[in-house]
């Protein structure tokens, strides 16, 4: 479970992930760009673009090292600015307003002399909310969660209502999924376990979203759905630029600006006072935009 | 020049906009929104939608006071939460790529006992920029500062170029204009000069705009051209979501979420490492982005 077994884990991730969405699109390739990064280390920037059912997504690995400006070391609490952090980062905006957004994020990081963790997530934002579907997949996250440890599911589901949380809106970025961050042995768990947790996590993600596209991409939608999709982007945008610590952290590293802000859509619209009709499916999806909600209690 | 004058000039003053925006366009009409703030106060939120020029745009009224929060308190190192602030503010977004977006925000603030100031600022931002426009923008803009004092336009334009700056891009949002902030008697004027400076300077927005609708409205677009105006449009939300202050200040003060984000545009586009043809017009304007140009000193 060094550094080097570790990046070489996400690598094939990375990989694996790239491979089952090009076969699912059908259509689209993934192009990737390699990178260096001035500071120490690099990465593998994968975008597809333009399928017949992804508009536009990105997975991208990297493995960074270095020295981290003063003021996050502050913020992290370390002891040391020295760093190395490597993970793989997904965002994929699909055409089909019935196909749901997706992202993820795997990742691991040390600091100075023998600090490490390992974080992650996984979180939907469909943009119109389907009861057996959003139940089915939070079932599958605690499926993984269950495996290791049962405090993990309602801990790390609280921790991603908390954390996609659009609070100058007042709602979640969508339904949420499990998020997580610094987990160590200081858990009671040994590093063995949680990487194996962790990287099991990460295995999940081809499932969920393989079956996601395929049950929804071949719906049909009108123009009123590709404009609340577009709309929905919109809030994307906003969480991942006002709130989001990975972006930030990026721009605050000097990160390579295009891995950066790759998860944002290539089509985004904000309209004013935009408010669903009455009992539309569209205000439905609106006000389950909520902490807190038992998705895999929730019975329609 | 008490609070309650500079109120109803504001007020005046967004009148007289509205009306030369609404007769230039010649199709669509402002609708207004009346708003109280919980914590006192309130405005007048305008916003113009699908005219015949301009795609979007709102020109904003507000005056508020209260209790800022301590963080503020901090950041503008004053010496009482106790605030009064009121102003207008402006974001044009048109529909043909050949009319550049403007910004305009004039202010006027008050602190605790007898603290006051005023800030202010107008700004453009060319999907292309030509030469001889530029020049004439900055030429008005340099015209009503030298009325009043001519160390203003240099030290103003120079704190647009830093102030409408995108870090991460490494490129200035469009071809600035003026900006100032915290303008008072300390700076050896009297709040009389000052005063009148600020209110020209707000003057000015309508002769200026309605001149670069009108000479630029008619001209034919291509697909590339407007695909080229999402792509400016995207760096434009960048830079308001990540480093404008005023949309800070309206999110950390519980602002009318939907006057302070009416700045973001119908539609923007990010587009993964989009890159401009050799030697096109695009290109042109892209590497024109950048600090401490002089516009006005510029021929082609």
């Amino acid at each position: 479970m060094n550094r080097e077994t570790i990046v070489e884990e996400l690598k094939a991730l990375q990989d694996a992930i790239c491979a089952a969405l090009e076969q699912e699109d059908g259509s689209a390739k993934f192009e990737e760009e390699l990178w260096d990064r001035e500071g120490g280390g690099g990465g593998r920037t994968r975008i597809i673009r333009h399928g017949a059912v992804i508009e536009k997504g990105g997975v991208n690995f990297s493995a960074v090292h270095g020295q981290l400006p003063e003021v996050l070391v502050k913020e992290l609490k370390l002891e040391s600015a020295d760093f190395f952090a490597t993970g793989v980062s997904i965002v994929i905006h699909p055409n089909n307003p019935h196909v749901p957004i997706i992202h993820m994020n795997i990742r691991y990081f040390e600091a100075g002399q023998g600090e490490w963790w390992f974080g992650g997530g996984i979180d939907l934002t469909p943009h119109y909310i389907i009861a057996e579907q959003a139940q089915w997949f939070h079932e599958q996250l605690k499926n993984v969660c269950d495996q290791y440890d049962e405090s993990y599911y309602p801990k790390f589901k609280k921790w991603a209502d908390d954390y996609f949380f659009i609070k100058h809106r007042n709602e979640t970025r969508g339904i949420g999924g499990v998020f997580f961050d610094r987990l160590n042995d200081k858990s009671g768990r040994s590093k063995y376990e949680i990487h194996d947790y962790w990287l099991n996590l990460g295995n999940t993600f081809v499932p969920i979203y393989v079956h996601l596209m395929s049950i929804n991409k071949s719906k049909s939608f009108t123009q009123t759905e590709k404009n609340w999709q577009l709309i929905r982007r919109g809030r994307y945008v906003e969480f991942n630029l006002v709130y989001d610590r990975g972006t930030k952290f990026g721009l605050e590293t000097n990160g390579r600006i295009e891995s950066i802000l790759m998860s944002l859509p290539e089509l985004a619209s904000w309209q004013y006072n935009y408010i669903p009709e009455s009992h539309s499916f569209e205000e439905q999806t609106a006000q389950l935009l909520r902490k807190n909600f038992d998705w895999i209690g929730w019975s329609k």
